[in-house]
């Protein structure tokens, strides 16, 4: 959400391009439907922003947070930076913290528009949201599971199931603190929370990864597919909280995972040169490109990236800016046209 | 190409559906645009397929292979099934032999339309075939980058090549014979033989994986959309060998992709259950789905698949279904609908 919105508020409207951009970068129910002009979309977006912030400076400071480490700790929250003033991120703080921490880093990776909708005291509406729903139901299946097979590494279940919650808000929203070193958890929890770097926040947040509306989209997409090999005449919409997907936003999507796939697999190639083992390199790909932080092996919680000759550091810091940037915006600058006609 | 057009010559044929079949499962030229009639096309298909597993046979008795190795292994190169019957697979044979082998891999995996041109003498047009041309580049660039990278384990910078060449065609095109344990090649070697596994043979050939052409596919409609962006209001259509590539085409490709992701993460976070490790687990699948043999690590081309528990080898064979089947069949049969109708 930042960088883009921030472009367009202070950037001089050009047309209706700033509408296209927006639409291409918000799958599902656009940011931009909030209100009609873009400009006071994003003033509503930064309220919304600053309230949730000093909301978290507070309840850190009442858990006997030192001012500067509740102010770094939001900002690496709201911004889902994920910067941690101590080498051991939060894990020094008490527990009271770190559930503060876990359920800000949720909410920052909720759509802005159900916060929106709050705030019109649409409160149904904002509780159908479909990519709501899903984002929480991730969330509370992949803290289960991962609670239950990590149990017997805790004292309890339930430090269990905070431990779990934890790591996996800060992964799925992409965040990047971190309380435990996950890269020791059993080969089960290990792989969810890889899945989880990729699936993401929702769109519209301040989180990055592949986003929960985009698979919803593509899911729903393969489920008319199939439908529609048995009814070769039946037309079936994709339909997203009861309004149609457009064929566009259809398309965008599966255009991005493509560009995805070959950018990932450019930068797997690259970092083979590094002679790192291929979960390593999986990760730390997986790690900057949704822009979480930590990844497993060598790139670990514990670990950091300087194992990575600098080439191999170019690469993944290409990763890390197309990643924040949903991708296009930086592959633009590599087609010809793009300067053609400047 | 088998079971496909194996059904379709065998089956009465009902209405226009065969054809609706035989055009999702071959994105690019269709293998049904040979000849008006869908079994007439069959029986050619079959005559270049026996055609070329007689010469294979005759060359390889040639360099003193025994008739019944001689048979199996062409029975075992024509289909891409790579069932050897020496537990070395082919490593115990002559030079001559595995060049003979790595040959007619490559020819199995190309597609047939291509034999099919050059049966009419339409020599240009059949290597102008911009499939054929990716899969034979890309064959070559990773056979060149491997025996660079792994000059040093082998006698001769010559060896080396040989032995790419037999690895590289051997999992690009899912046959799966391995004469080196390329499990213990450098990290780069590793990284390519996981990426060619991804990518697979030719559509309409007898291999397997994702397909040369749908990769194209994918990478023209990427290149589409970015000019998109920068002239909206322009039109540019996806073509392939000169021929416009219909939408639907490319949307059961998009469809395809997100199937296979889908199916690849489930299979995933199903084999996280044993225990094993990530590139085994990843390997294992990317290895069964494409219809490989080998993977990586204990499922390396020195190990086998024993290690996994009964409900995990279930999983396996799930993928390898549905990767032989192009995924939809397969998925159909988990559809209410399908069952519905009769």
């Amino acid at each position: 959400m930042g960088v883009l919105v921030f472009l367009l508020m202070i950037l001089p409207a050009v047309g209706g391009s700033h509408m296209n951009l927006m639409k291409a970068e918000s799958p599902g129910p656009s940011v931009g439907k909030l209100v009609p002009k873009v400009k006071s979309t994003a003033k509503i977006l930064y309220g919304i922003y600053i309230f949730l912030s000093i909301l978290q400076v507070v309840l850190l400071l009442l858990g006997k947070m030192p001012l500067f480490d509740a102010l770094t700790t939001t900002f690496g929250t709201a911004g889902t930076g994920g910067f941690g003033i101590h080498n051991s991120s939060i894990a020094g703080y008490s527990t009271y913290i770190q559930v503060v921490v876990t359920i800000f880093m949720i909410l920052f990776g909720v759509n802005f528009n159900v916060y929106f909708l709050l705030l019109g005291k649409k409160v149904a509406q904002a509780f159908k949201c479909e990519e709501l729903r899903w984002y929480l139901g991730i969330i509370t299946a992949a803290v289960l599971c991962i609670g239950w097979n990590i149990r017997g590494m805790f004292g309890s279940v339930g430090e269990a199931m905070q431990q779990s919650a934890f790591q996996v808000a800060s992964v799925i929203t992409t965040t990047g603190f971190s309380t435990a070193n996950f890269d020791a958890w059993p080969q089960v929890s290990r792989t969810i929370l890889v899945m989880l770097m990729f699936i993401g926040a929702c769109a519209g947040s301040t989180g990055g990864g592949i986003k929960v509306s985009r698979f919803i989209i593509l899911a729903k997409s393969l489920n008319k597919e199939m439908h529609q090999y048995l009814h070769t005449r039946g037309i079936r919409k994709v339909k997203l909280d009861g309004k149609v997907i457009e064929h566009e936003v259809v398309r965008a999507t599966n255009v991005f995972m493509t560009a995805y796939i070959f950018i990932f697999a450019v930068s797997m190639l690259a970092l083979a040169f590094e002679g790192t083992d291929l979960v390593t390199n999986f990760t730390a790909v997986a790690a900057t490109f949704n822009n979480i932080g930590p990844g497993l092996a060598k790139v670990g919680p514990m670990e950091n990236f300087s194992l990575f000759s600098n080439p191999a550091k170019l690469v993944l810091t290409f990763d890390m800016l197309a990643g924040r940037l949903e991708i296009f915006p930086l592959l633009l600058l590599f087609v010809r046209d793009t300067w053609k006609r400047y």
